[in-house]
């Protein structure tokens, strides 16, 4: 079992308002590299940031790496369009960081990071993989995708109260940009990917169809910009059996409607409950009140150690050692 | 703890009758990426070679690959200089593939990337680090650097009829191009990695230097290239203690002398025996013949093996296994 981590960046996380991944915009475009290396080592060890928003809440990253201590998985970090430097190791697939999805051209490298982690999918040697991404701002490509594939709902938030009046402005500008209406890319993601996505979504996207082309049983762990992994997939002509997991608080999201997109994209969906609603300490609190959500493979991290028997209890005590080991040091959130 | 591969390639390995590393030179480029992926995969992905060289002999990664499924270790890889793809995840140094060490200056980028693995060492949150590499021509690199930094020593092959004279030439000829004598690159070491070294050498020093100053304990992983590398991390200043774990393959060459070795740079020698003596099996019957001897972190994978309490026959069961599983679909070796 392997987790593979697609990790990248997109210049739409820049536009106002749209994400909650990082502290601020400025240590935003950090936050996959720092995720990476919190999901290899632990901590950051090249990144120059602990990814924290600014009520405290821990990147997702953090409860993945917990169940990676507890659970027998192994993890490799996808570079989906990283911008800045990560020590963590990865696996290169040609993307390139994503533009702002408003211009007219803003993921060139979709159609080759596609391709490329397509091929690499089918020949991966696992039986079985688990797909997840970190991104900031991917769930506005996630919504432009969707849009252009004429498969449009609500996407997910990592903010608890969802900017997603912004973000349909914001897929209208970047078809708009694009000369395309919605619809006009079913059929054909890498149009989509190309000119409203992220080098995240093309390359997980390429794996997906790979890997269960050729016989692997794939899991998609996240919220709604898996969704959209599933979605392109399935508009690139897979007919393979695909599953989804991810938490309560995608799943618990009035945005999202994870029943219709389980029927739609013939999705086998499990939703776990990490139980952290009662907790008081920084590394949990805030999942609780609905901020971050998803990412990093939460989800499906969960699932895995639910599948091994590892009990929610310590997967929450792992969580906060992890937490505690990470802000050492630092000044600490908030 | 985690064991790190250095993977890179020089030209050098190029030079006629030099290597055994892979079974022809068109193929030799392609043994460190295709080592990268046995180690993390069990299976070349993307690299177009199983390295096997002409007489059957599996590349040393094959046995590292076994203890990895049977000790607990994690491993990462870091690009030292490759010359081709590899589907493996790596770690960027900044380092680019070597040139010949008969060029006037074959390793430009050694410096800066001694400096960058020398950062990456030191903020590594791993407790210990067991440290390897993979390079064709790496013996002759190491004789180089161990000669340009007054060290002058014996050094190992992989193929069972050492050439040392060979060797010795080119290493002459390196000197010559650079302008030095032998030992003008004393207290230099990035001099001589420069000069007459290879990427895998400069990055794999300055992870030690690093690593062992930030008080992380440090096992080489290897042969006469892992003693080069105890070299240039002595020159460079270091006197941590250092530990060295390799094969009887190694201990049992004429050409080297690893007591002497272990004194004068302050190792702690562990010599491990795999028990291939015997064997009939193409996977290990080459290795008891004397050929390739080491590499790919064999001596201390099977050192670790050994303090976990894994019993070589297992060790030897699952070196046959995962070889099996590699040269199936393929011709098969000789």
């Amino acid at each position: 079992m392997r987790l593979v981590v697609f990790a990248g960046t997109t210049r739409t996380a820049e536009i106002d308002g749209l994400s909650a991944a990082g502290a601020d915009p400025e240590a935003m475009v950090h936050t996959p590299s720092a995720d990476a290396e919190i999901l290899e080592y632990g901590a950051p060890v090249r990144a120059p940031v602990v990814p924290v928003s600014p009520t405290g809440c821990p990147t997702p990253a953090v409860v993945t790496r917990a169940v990676r201590e507890l659970a027998d998985f192994e993890t490799t970090v996808v570079d989906a369009g990283l911008a800045e430097p990560t020590a963590a190791p990865t696996v290169t697939v040609g993307a390139r960081p994503g533009e702002d999805v408003r211009e007219e051209d803003p993921v060139p490298t979709a159609p080759g990071a596609f391709a490329a982690a397509r091929q690499f999918g089918r020949r991966l040697p696992d039986d079985e993989v688990v797909v997840a991404e970190t991104i900031p701002g991917g769930t506005t490509t996630a919504l432009g995708v969707l849009t252009a594939l004429g498969e449009e709902r609500g996407v997910s938030s990592s903010l608890p109260d969802n900017p997603i009046e912004r973000k349909r402005e914001v897929v209208a500008d970047a078809l708009d940009a694009s000369g395309l209406d919605p619809g006009d890319a079913a059929g054909d993601p890498r149009l989509a990917l190309r000119k409203v996505g992220d080098p995240v979504l093309a390359s997980a996207a390429g794996f997906v169809a790979g890997a269960a082309r050729s016989g692997t049983r794939v899991t998609l762990a996240g919220g709604t910009q898996l969704v959209a992994v599933a979605a392109l997939a399935r508009h690139a002509g897979l007919d393979s059996a695909l599953s989804l997991a991810t938490t309560r608080f995608v799943a618990d999201d009035p945005a999202v409607d994870l029943r219709s997109a389980g029927a739609d994209f013939d999705l086998d969906v499990t939703v776990t409950d990490p139980g952290f609603d009662g907790t008081d300490h920084p590394a949990t609190a805030r999942y609780a009140a609905g901020e971050a959500k998803e990412g990093v493979g939460m989800g499906g991290a969960l699932a895995l150690a639910d599948r091994e028997g590892v009990p929610m209890a310590r997967v929450r005590e792992e969580v906060r050692s992890v937490y505690d080991e990470l802000v050492e040091g630092e000044d600490g959130p908030g």
